[in-house]
């Protein structure tokens, strides 16, 4: 799974010399989620996790490791980025800094997003609630979501507003797996 | 004081082993400034002030020693906080990542917020100017605040709206002291 | 330079004993992000760069070594900034933390911005695609800028709106060199 991601990186499964020597912390932390979350037996998952968590104190990335993402997935930059444990991701999904994707905690939409493939998510942007954002689904920055987006959408504005367009995500989701 | 922020997070007013050997940097941050802002001796009170400014170059929380808080903060996750030393909290405030607290430079609202009890909020939100932001607020995430708020509201959206909702925070305040 | 970018932060061209001691991550970023910016032997310049780059791993400050920026460049408190490399920013720019200065991948608008001088970038705030900003802007925080914006000029709100004003940035652009 980490080398889909990082084909998202580089274009290859694998990584330079160079680029795993100085491996940025979204990458590294990216590595021990899909170990974290991968792991079948009990004592080394629980090992696991507490690594997790204790990086996420240093990198500020907080994606726990019983989060469900599809193969793929991209961290943007180095920075903070909050997913809530039982958040469900497609494949091919980009997300920038400053994200959180979150719960609401009462009402019609109390719960949790599920989201596509083929997303992204750009910086500061907020998802919240029970709501499900389909595919090639692209989410602007500083943007906040607490609705349903249709497949083949941007969404912009704060609060955030729907335009269709196909290929939403043309340009912006690369090196697909 | 320590001890009712613990309260906001756990529900009782200590830690268990595993919460304190695994302290998360923004409880760790909070201990810390309480014991500043708390402090008496001049000497002491500096080298704690000190301690508290070296804290806030590794946690990104930056909430200065003079900054007045209510009983029972709470930051939620790890991250980027920014209060000016101004600012005045009132008791149970739960506060997100990315938030910032801070000053208008000139106009009418030159100065700082004061914000009441029971308050929530939201990721990357921001408010600031010299606003009174009532009791039992709730701010949305990525909401922009540089106006007064009444009691029992939720701010909403950039320019933010308000909505007036008894019971604004119930659900999101938790664990009150 | 990197005189005159302390003479932003402290009104004069030095630093004291304990700011230097005590010196926080941004200034750091600062320093190293002039030195390998202005380097002109090309092994050093390398080792500058890398350097900047594991620098950046820790501070979440994303300045790459190629972006042009003029003189008094001022990073308001500690936390994640994220300047595209082909970024031209003028002089007496203040950038405050969350910030994001982007490229957009695609149309009308594909590139990355062009910023004068005296601006200011309030906490949040993204600023995208290939648009000019004027002298004197003042972007205020949670704004999403992807429009140029002419001289005098306040940008406020998502979708941003502009506000012309003399002195925009009055009170919020100190210690000019």
């Amino acid at each position: 799974m980490f080398k889909k991601d990082l084909y998202r990186y580089y274009g290859n499964e694998g990584e330079s010399f160079l680029h795993r020597l100085f491996r940025p912390p979204e990458i590294k932390y990216l590595k021990a989620y899909r170990r974290a979350n991968m792991c079948n037996t009990p004592i080394l998952k629980q090992f696991y996790e507490l690594k997790l968590k204790v990086m996420s104190h240093k990198t500020h990335i907080q994606i726990p490791a019983r989060t469900q993402i599809g193969e793929g997935f991209y961290i943007g930059h180095s920075g903070r980025v909050v997913i809530h444990p039982d958040v469900k991701i497609g494949k091919n999904v980009n997300v920038a800094t400053g994200v959180t994707i979150g719960q609401e905690n009462r009402g019609a939409r109390k719960g949790v997003p599920t989201i596509g493939d083929n997303c992204w998510i750009g910086t500061n942007a907020v998802v919240v609630g029970n709501v499900k954002i389909g595919s090639d689904v692209l989410i602007a920055p500083l943007t906040y979501v607490n609705f349903d987006v249709p497949d083949h959408s941007i969404v912009i504005g704060n609060p955030g507003k729907i335009v269709t367009r196909e290929k939403a995500t043309e340009g912006y989701v690369c090196n697909k797996v």
